[in-house]
């Protein structure tokens, strides 16, 4: 047969994943959408329909709820740092296996100059509903987990965030051919939607030996596994505030400012990649109606976009963050 | 001819259009979608394809931005009467307008510790960018403005608040027939996306002889025009708490409280309109191995899932939101 | 309590049911996505919550997977006749169900000049596989069947029929005001996603005695009941040629016209109603780069886009089908 | 400073561009989603925003619509072909460009055996409207031209093909665990959105010196440039044939054979991937109800499912699509 078998993976796809904590009266709430894709040993699969060596995507469906029970979800990396080395761990022919989820946040609804139900007016936050919830709708957290049985790659990031700076941009002096017809801007509106993935220095040292806390943080590289959560806050925060304070010639320069920021006050962190839609706002010709726009009313254009994309590095530091975040087609 | 022309409407739908209004360094946004929709004298375009009585859409979309910068934005209450009041007295064709208005929210990115890119520490709110924002992403502020040159109806809403309550649920003592196979549930998570649309008592005076302040709120009824803004506010609030603080017994009841909580609070509101989506999450079987899941891990599924509508009226008013909120299809 | 209880209904949404139909070794499919509402003496389970009326959400799509055995599915429209009946006569308090349902179309893959596995020619039709299909993907089928234990009404209806013409369209002539700006137009794309529904004649004699084919086509009222997939494929085409042939001064115009041609042609349809975007295809303006362009090179705007929307009735009938095709939002 | 500028791209995305071509009274209309990705000496950019390189992402939108005037639009390869070669020969600074390209396919509305609108019967296709066009609405064809200045690259593809198999699929055998709950299944519905991408063994010559036909085809290796629209409707036919024809004993086995018909038929073309999920269609239980289910009534699931992704390859030839054809979100 002329033909080769490549690359290939499969898995169960977006197992949505609701976890709820209760600390007396106290409930927390995890909200995850769960993929698995496991690679190995499946020539077998491919050429004769032979499953032997295929563990169902239903069990690894299973897997996710339950260790969502006996694991509980701490963060949404160290959840997928579990169920990748289980796979790999568990079942001799896969070698990989990466895990990707999507994090839905959701913030306690507040009462606190409510009314009880019987008219009293709540003592106090602890006399609240601690078990009421609104989603707060913002961006997405991602985080991408993938292990091979010997070392381990966490890409985290973030997708949907929406932000505009009303001035402080510009864009002008740039090269031109017998197509350019845009005029110059001195003072407009920039607005994108982040989407960035960032990845971990960290490794591990791809033991499974069953170190008591179930990290797999043994450290052989020296570099300790970082806290989840707060790299993740503490990262949104310095994209978030370098887009606010960037004076920008363009939407390239307010990437990189943004990347090296991380960078730069990450040291968990080697590489991030942004990938932004330039959402162009129009500033409208009111001039037939005898009308000044002066910077204050635009339109928000839809499609067509500037889309801009970049890799930020650690000096040093190798890229492995696929280029396109975005889907082929 | 054996055919009648029924009830017809035609404007241009989906005009988006950013405001931003400059005090000093500090700038404020408004981020809406706007949807026309002309009736009256249309008989001519339809039989024979005159459009001697049809105003472009493309001008309803230029008064939108127009409108824009000679009114501004106060609330998208008070810019679609402007709006509805000018296409119903402008054109004598024009009997019937209505305008349908989404609103998206942002909030300041806020830098408040972050550092100057000269390195040093911000020395105050003063100081730090005025001009930044970041979409909140929760619900979508909604309002829908109709004037027929006599009375004016004003119907508000918010549609995509998610929301959670994950215990103080309860559904039992149900109906049965051959086709029940559903377990009686004592404790269950509740979630829900609430839509909801509410229709404002004030109908001003009808008159559009250019009173002052343009607002038309002659108030022959007496009634005045509520603070669109506070009155949102306040109402999203009282969805939100009624909510949390409602032991419920089935979604019916729960939307009934938030109904009534609404009604008795806001008495500038005379109905209410509730879409609500029963978002089932299923407590996931652990048994088969070997965990017991006490109200843990859920499955949150997508489709399909209940759908519970009812409508809450103050005593004595008239039913007039449509009874579909959301699409025939 | 000064709240009132207007109008509601419950029931499962979007239970997707895919029936497959073996005759031999040619298979049949229906693929259905169904939306129950049911409505009656509901004011307990609003004011206490007590569940006694309720029939669960989750019987009724029990119901649709049940039905779809027992009843099959001879068409969309005859499959939610059984549906409605059952829920109004099975249960007292079920006053009213209206069951709304989206069919997706598929075809059968074609391999008639294909080679059988074995290298074999296929030797004709019967050696073909008759189990395999393609989704056709083109617009989407709708109906819409409401019962309130007297009578019926079956309003029929597509969505997402994408058309144009890229000639025979003009406009021009049309009103003007101090905000237009629009050059008019004598050679255009027209162009529309078609969205349509219609409302049959047939209302049955509001039996529920069990006659024997199950149909409630007792015809009281001497209309026979439809063929249901006969009318709609005559509908459907009587738009498409209709659209096709008519020279377009406006899009009111060629609404009326397809409105009409289902009317004159379809003597079972009382009333239709189409909600048609004006999916916007401007002509770029070339001569910058010293290009002529001769209605040949067009942009697609996405938004803002005209909406279109006009009820045609037949002489005499009633309008019944709601104003609002789209949601509210 | 420590950071490092990585792999970056810009461009503008998603312009929507229409080409109508008149022949006579005949008209055809080719309809494209086109996004370009640029890559050079960017340096400057990102680290001061000096756009003295950057040619503007509007300049790359118009030379999109003035190029489908230019050279008209004979397929999504060649006119990528063009912009391609454009963009790296006119711009130093530019050293690569990427053309990614949807193309929606439009049929003409038939009206053979219609009425004129005088009421005269069409006397022959000579006489129908020959401008009217309905969107065939099934897969999306997909293109990406890459080219570095000196070789080519293109791969094409099709995303969204819903195709099912109603019989001839099992899955049993498979490898099981502690998770495992999964029943073997002997006859199941099997159902995909197929999303390929194929990649032509075709690179050019890599001159940019002007052949007469603009095709770049100058075939330095000796491999012709292939017949882009047959190539593309006879690999979506090899790829419906197989699966209908595969006897399948699980997707993967599906999904090899439906590249191994690729690769063996199909000269031009050196790999495929696959990106196929699993679309459960679940067989429902209704015992409770005292019905067999006799492989007759399904339940067609959302998520999560099974993801199933694999390369094909001519032996000898190297893997170069992307693994993931998804988006890493």
């Amino acid at each position: 047969m002329p033909t080769i078998l490549g690359q290939n993976q499969y898995g169960k796809a977006e197992s949505r994943v609701v976890r709820i904590t209760r600390d007396g009266r106290t409930h927390h709430i995890k909200d995850l959408n769960v993929s698995v894709a496991l690679s190995g040993d499946m020539a077998d699969v491919h050429h004769s329909g032979s499953n032997t060596h295929v563990l169902p995507t239903d069990t690894t469906k299973n897997t996710v709820y339950a260790f969502a029970k006996e694991h509980g979800i701490e963060s949404a990396e160290q959840f997928g740092i579990h169920l990748a080395r289980h796979f790999v761990t568990g079942q001799e022919p896969i070698h990989r296996a990466r895990i990707r989820i999507e994090e839905y946040a959701w913030e306690r609804i507040d009462t606190s100059d409510g009314m009880a139900p019987d008219g009293e007016v709540w003592s106090g936050t602890a006399e609240q509903p601690r078990h009421s919830f609104v989603r707060t709708g913002q961006e997405t957290r991602l985080a991408q987990i993938t292990f091979d049985g010997d070392s381990w790659e966490v890409v985290s990031g973030l997708t949907d965030l929406t932000v505009l700076n009303s001035t402080n941009s510009e864009f002008w002096g740039y090269a031109k051919d017998k197509y350019t017809t845009l005029r110059e801007a001195y003072d407009r509106i920039l607005a994108t939607d982040v989407s960035a993935r960032w990845r971990y220095r960290w490794s591990g040292n791809g033991s499974s030996d069953g170190s008591s806390d179930g990290s797999g943080d043994g450290s052989g590289d020296g570099v300790p596994m970082p806290d989840w959560d707060e790299s993740y806050a503490q990262t949104k925060k310095h994209i978030l505030r370098t887009f606010a304070e960037t004076y920008s010639l363009s939407l390239q320069q307010s990437l990189y400012q943004m990347g090296t920021s991380v960078i730069e006050n990450r040291g968990e962190i080697e590489e991030i990649r942004f990938s932004l839609p330039n959402k162009h706002h129009f500033l409208v010709d009111l001039e037939p109606f005898g009308l000044k726009n002066d910077n204050e009313v635009y339109f928000a254009a839809d499609r067509p976009y500037g889309l801009i994309e970049a890799t930020v590095l650690r000096d040093g530091a190798e890229p492995r963050i696929p280029v396109d975040l975005t889907r082929l087609r």
